[in-house]
């Protein structure tokens, strides 16, 4: 899988990374020119009014705004977004099962499935929701891509930004081991109790949208 | 100007953009693969560990650690690459006169010039030194460019990592105004003393080599 992060209006593909420093969150901005599709994924409520003027900026008309998995670490601003940009849609991964999450796209976001796939520009972008994930399924379903295909992560700490699955494959200091040492590592990594995970859980169960009111759902 | 974030052995091109939180900098990796030329671009002290680590993930040698200007905010991590990887060249802007940069690539980097520029990959890649820039030199040089000519910036503070001539052309808050509205705003900043100003700005004069032995050098 290859990107631009260039956008002219002969483009099909828009493509930008954006940071949150706080929570080292990435928020992607994804969007078809040709077919007006437009994903947020994975705002974050602090930065909503930055991705809006961005937005705005590019000339776009946002559609869905997406969330990949339930953070611990921050509140999504999906719940924003839909306040000030009413149209938007929401789409969570499977977790929400009430009505706060819109009608996903079925063709990209599927009940059960382990990842969703957003093609868009003629690419195939891929979300990994890495439910019950193990190594076992990191080295099936993403070891088995062409080792040039970008990864671009949902949080980084170090300042990186992107990968390749054949970095990864080489390099990571974790998926490099087997199975059993995998799953030692990560059950002693003894990380401290995330500062949000009360708050934001919570509130990312019901895509941010707990102080939307009910016309806005 | 396009570019892809890719690295694969067949690309002639790799380019990674990589950031440092505590002064908002970021740092480039640019290499032309076919031709073996591999540039560091403002390195930071603090993360030259980590650069360090991609670069050898990657299998690359680093031929040319380049400044494109003198950093206010942090020491640059030329010096500590030289003791640690001692073939490194040190490339920086006109302002080092004496022994402390090594000879310079004069195809890309002249001086006197405003900006110099890095081909690879068959991409022109320009490093825009604004020295006594102003306004209008901004609109001659860089807004008379395609405008989906990308634009990487030296700093970010809101975690935007990319623009585009266009984008700057029509939104850009300072650049948008004339030259007399431009230089009042720049006057009217009333920035604070930047922290780090006293023990980088000396440093940086001798591209971070202060604390090398001259052999080193």
């Amino acid at each position: 899988m290859g990107s631009s992060s260039s956008f002219s209006s002969s483009s099909k593909l828009l493509f930008r990374q954006l940071f949150e420093k706080e929570s080292s969150t990435f928020t992607y901005l994804l969007a078809d020119v040709s077919h007006q599709l437009w994903y947020l994924i994975d705002p974050v409520d602090k930065t909503v009014d930055r991705d809006l003027q961005l937005i705005d900026e590019l000339g776009l008309k946002l559609i869905y705004a997406m969330n990949t998995h339930v953070h611990a670490d921050h509140v999504t601003g999906t719940g924003l977004l839909k306040t000030k940009l009413p149209g938007v849609k929401s789409v969570c991964v499977t977790y929400v099962t009430g009505e706060e999450a819109d009608q996903p796209n079925q063709e990209w976001l599927l009940p059960g499935m382990l990842y969703s796939s957003v093609v868009v520009g003629g690419l195939t972008f891929r979300v990994e929701a890495l439910i019950n994930s193990t190594s076992l399924y990191i080295h099936r379903q993403i070891f088995t891509l062409p080792e040039d295909t970008l990864i671009y992560p949902a949080h980084d700490y170090k300042g990186f930004e992107v990968s390749t699955v054949g970095e990864e494959m080489q390099h990571n200091p974790r998926l490099t081991k087997d199975k059993e040492t995998f799953k030692t590592i990560m059950s002693n990594l003894n990380l401290s109790y995330p500062k949000m995970i009360d708050v934001a859980v919570p509130a990312n169960m019901v895509c941010g949208l707990q102080d939307v009111p009910s016309q806005a759902n």
